[in-house]
């Protein structure tokens, strides 16, 4: 509530995912009041229970679901980590303290919660995101990772002490990293028109120089490889609350393909949630097809690489467009390429020619 | 020359690197003038001539040199790749644009200079630190990796279209990224006393959420695991122009520890600069006497940790001080512990009590 009496976007998600967590206690005790044994029902994750939903072009969890009751000797050791673990997001929120999945799991000694290894504490963090339906950096866990943003775009803290205070996302030309602050603050005001996440530290920085963000009007991502689930939560707040245009520009093959796939469509792993994905958003390139079109210095697929892109044609996700298509390019050039690859052409021509022409080119597709 | 008829550190270093490759030129031109064959003679980075200095507590380079001549045929290959990269890099000093190790890789092409993978020049890039004594940071080729940095510390950019604009490091509570912009903006005020550098992006948000940067008058730093040459880099900086002490807090393990020794006595790699090492800093812990002294969750060493104590163990890096008792007291008791281990005891039990606990034992050795 950091102006007058509009309730921001960031104090109503905390407010929401605190009752959220608060209706868990409450269907425990109601059970309780009535003399049954509590129990929990969620959705399966197996992946059995994975379905594609061409329209939402996303994995989405089907309808089965999994129970976890006291009464049951074998499942009354997660239940009980379940319960602990929304007890202790909701300080965390309430306290307005931030914790790594790494944290939970050796915070929970102190409380007398075994979990044999991290990978049990992880697995009940992404089964309390499918109860509550949100990413558990809603409930205030983040991962270690940070990507990094710039551009024209002016924000308002809501985190503790910060409460109020702004910054204009253009003052530091190195970047601004993506943690809790940034996650959770509120975007006033910007003259940006598109978002463009690019996969690598160096090209963030080469667009910077080559003021991107003022000749395209962007503001500018680093994903950093893959993106932390963090960066791919802001840029699903970017899209969906500036309503700005999403492009992912990555290197010139099918991991690079992939890493704009999960930011677009999300991942198999985070089929429970909405929030992670930005199904409007675009893959720029690099394609196979500019490899070819733009004489690119490039290296030959190794046999790995045309597995993984057998493995991708089976994907559904992967059934049409440009995706299908530019899997079939790799696989017949049987050639992959660098975003720096470009340099051989000068240090500036990705900016001065690339993204120019590839962002005219998004428009008809 | 951002304030008056001051120069600034900034303006200096680029002006002295300037004039530096600017000797090679007027070397090699002198030669031709005299008519013989131009050459260039730089140390030998071999470990044969790797010396360790007991008083710089650092390794450096020895005596014996290496001569790359135009006359011989295969020296004129890498003679020619140095040139080449003297150009370039002057080019890119001159204009204000920063590259990456792969940029340069891929310009070379751009000039039909040869160069058969990445590593080769990469390899040159480091003769030219060698020829130089500078860092490639100093001629405008960056890591693409970046880390972090938050404080009370007022600067004032150098680079292109900044000059002059200035931030306080506290003004983004998640942290400001290190790169080109930071690395050669002007230090101008602190009310800090102390810089903290700590492994793990987890701690350095607890961190900056429990204040430590107002408690402990701290600029703090985090390196993401081993950190980046830009980060020692800044590291450097700090503590030599603002007379500032360095404390390194790791996981509490060998590698931990490592990535301490690597902050305070620089690497074998980078031997022949001097520009990477805080030779002041101190190494706080976590150490393996710490893990039983605060009764920290821990698991045990694996047989490659205790090969890799063994290999330490004859390093002359680690021949005396908290460096060799702890290699002993890991042997030991054989067991490791990550930061995040202190969670067993609250959240805030690390900047509560073990933080303020090991700055005071530091001022003991």
């Amino acid at each position: 509530m950091s102006r007058g009496d509009k309730k921001s976007q960031s104090s109503i998600r905390k407010e929401d995912v605190r009752t959220l967590i608060k209706n868990i206690g409450k269907r425990v005790y109601k059970d309780l009041d009535s003399q049954i044994f509590p129990t929990l029902t969620l959705h399966t994750r197996s992946v059995k229970n994975l379905v594609y939903d061409p329209n939402l072009r996303q994995y989405v969890l089907g309808a089965s679901t999994v129970t976890r009751s006291s009464q049951n000797i074998k499942q009354i050791r997660p239940f009980t980590q379940l319960i602990w673990l929304a007890y202790f997001t909701d300080k965390l929120v309430s306290e307005g303290k931030t914790s790594t999945l790494r944290d939970v799991f050796y915070s929970a000694q102190a409380f007398d919660v075994e979990f044999s290894d991290q990978s049990e504490s992880d697995d009940i963090i992404t089964d309390l995101e499918v109860i509550l339906s949100r990413a558990r950096e809603d409930f205030n866990v983040y991962p270690e990772e940070r990507s990094a943003i710039f551009g024209d775009l002016d924000i308002e803290y809501t985190v503790k002490g910060y409460e109020g205070r702004g910054l204009n996302l253009t003052s530091h030309p190195d970047g601004f990293l993506i943690g809790p602050s940034l996650s959770t603050a509120e975007f006033i005001d910007t003259s940006a028109e598109i978002i463009i996440a690019v996969e690598k530290g160096g090209l963030f920085t080469r667009f910077v120089e080559e003021k991107v963000h003022e000749r395209f009007k962007a503001i500018i991502i680093d994903t950093a490889g893959q993106p932390p689930r963090s960066t791919r939560y802001m840029l699903k707040r970017l899209s969906q609350e500036l309503k700005l245009p999403v492009y992912v520009m990555t290197d010139g093959d099918i991991y690079g393909e992939h890493i704009a796939m999960v930011i677009i469509s999300g991942s198999a792993n985070a089929a429970h949630l909405r929030d992670l994905a930005v199904p409007t958003g675009k893959w720029i390139g690099v394609w196979g097809s500019d490899i070819i079109k733009y004489k690119l210095p490039s290296i030959p697929l190794s046999d790995i690489d045309i597995k993984r892109v057998h493995e991708l044609k089976r994907d559904p996700r992967y059934s049409g467009g440009i995706w299908a298509k530019e899997l079939e390019v790799f696989l017949k050039i049987k050639k992959k390429s660098e975003l720096e690859a470009f340099a051989k052409y000068g240090l500036t021509t990705i900016v001065d020619k690339y993204l120019p022409e590839k962002l005219e080119e998004a428009k008809s597709y």
